[in-house]
C-alpha cells in the first residue's frame, strides 16, 4: 500500500452530486448570461480538465481561452459557412428543422475555449501509443468531459461547436499544422439548464434506452441496425 | 424558458463531490478486490456513461461487459504480445523502468468492459460530422470519462488498457471491421486509490503545472518545446 492512499468513502451527498452533474450536463448553445466568469472559477474548471487521465501521463492537451470579440467574430464566420454547407445536405422537413436549431453561442457566451492536442509531443515516451496512437487525442477528450461536468456543477453552461472547419479555425488561432484542434467551446453562466438535450426536444433524434447499447461478452451483430428516427 | 428547466444550485457538498471524484480518479491496474460488482452498480455506472454528450445526439457508443475467463485470457495474451513489442522500443534505464510497470488488470479485476463506436451509424443524421467526423469517436470517449468518474465516486477502480492490438481484440469480441474499438477497461472494487498517478510515482513522466498548458487568445509557439522528463 502506497503512502497517502485515499480510502474514505464518498458521502451520499457527494455521490449524489457526481451523478447529478453527469445527468444534468447539457450541450448549451443559448441562454448565456452576459456576466463574465470570475478568473478563479475559470481556473477551477481548467484545473479539473487538467486532472484528466492521459496515455503515458502525456498530458497532451493545451487550452486556449478566448475573450477577444474579433477572434470570436472570425470563428463565428467560419461557423456560418460550415452551417450553410451542412444545411444544403438536408432535404425538405429535415432542412427546415435544421434551420431552426441553435448550434452555437460563440458571440453570446462571454468566453470561448479551444482545446488542442499535441499528438507529436514526446512526453509520455509513447507508452500505450505504439498500439493505439489515437489515445493521445482521447486523453484531450477526457479533459473536455471533466471540464464539462465541473462547469455544470458550477452552474456554467458549455457548448461544443463542431460545425466549424477546424483547419480554418486553426489559422485564426495560430495553431500549427501538426497540432490537432480537438474541440471549440462556448462557455458562460446560464439561468437554468434544459431538462433534456436540445436535439431530443427538437425532434432531431430519439434517445436510445441503455439496454439497446449494452451486451455481454461479445458484439451484437444486430447493433448495426440501430436506426435513426 | 422550456418547461422543467433545472435551476437549483448545487450544494457545497454536491459540488465538492464532483471536484473530489475528478481529482481522485486514478488509472487503476492493481489492487483489485475479487468481489464481483453488483449488477445494479454496473448499470448505474453504464447509465452515467450513456448520459454523455454525443454529436447530433448520435449516441454511437456500444458497451460490451466481459466476465468470461476465457475471453479475458485471450485479451490478456494480446496484451502480453503488445507489451513485449513496446518493451523492445525502450533502452537501458527506461526499458528497466518499463518492465517494472503494472499496465493492466485484465485477469485480476472481476470485470472487463469494451467500449466501441459505430461511426457509420446514420443516427444523428450526420449533424456536426460534416466538418468534424471524429466527434463520433470523441462522444464515445466522453462516455468513458463519465464511467470513470462515477466509478471513482463509488469506490470502483477502472484501468484503461491501451497496450493491445485493437484489431486482434476485435476478432476475439466479434466486433465488425467497420466498428472502432475505442477502449478496453478492467474494473473492480479496490481498497484504496493512489494519491497520484502510477506513472508519476514510478518516475515515468513528470506532472505539468496547469500554467504550462494554458494561454489566452492564441496558440503559444513555445508549447512545442514542452519536453518529457
Amino acid at each position: 500500500m502506497v503512502e497517502g492512499m485515499v480510502m474514505e468513502r464518498y458521502t451520499a451527498e457527494e455521490l449524489a452530486g457526481v451523478y447529478r452533474a453527469i445527468r444534468e450536463r447539457r450541450d448549451v448553445r443559448s441562454g448565456f448570461l452576459p456576466n463574465s466568469l470570475p478568473e478563479d472559477l475559470v481556473l477551477r474548471l481548467l484545473r479539473s480538465a487538467h486532472q484528466a487521465p492521459s496515455v503515458g501521463f502525456m498530458q497532451p492537451w493545451r487550452f486556449i481561452v478566448i475573450r477577444s470579440r474579433e477572434t470570436r467574430q472570425a470563428i463565428f464566420e467560419i461557423f456560418q459557412d460550415a452551417r450553410a454547407q451542412e444545411h444544403q445536405t438536408y432535404c425538405e422537413d429535415r432542412a427546415e428543422l435544421y434551420s431552426r436549431l441553435t448550434l452555437q453561442g460563440i458571440l453570446t457566451a462571454p468566453l470561448n475555449i479551444c482545446v488542442v492536442c499535441d499528438c507529436e509531443s514526446s512526453r509520455g515516451h509513447s507508452l500505450g501509443r505504439h498500439t493505439m496512437p489515437e489515445t493521445a487525442l482521447y486523453s484531450a477528450v477526457c479533459a473536455i468531459q471533466n471540464l464539462w461536468i465541473a462547469a455544470r456543477a458550477e452552474g456554467v453552461g458549455l457548448g461544443w461547436v463542431s460545425i466549424i472547419d477546424p483547419e480554418r479555425a486553426k489559422r485564426v488561432l495560430k495553431i500549427p499544422r501538426s497540432v490537432t484542434l480537438v474541440g471549440y467551446f462556448c462557455i458562460g453562466y446560464v439561468e437554468a439548464f434544459a431538462p433534456e438535450p436540445d436535439l431530443e426536444r427538437a425532434g432531431w433524434e430519439r434517445r436510445l434506452p441503455l439496454e439497446e447499447v449494452l451486451r455481454s461478452e461479445t458484439f451484437d451483430q444486430a447493433w448495426r441496425g440501430i436506426d435513426p428516427q
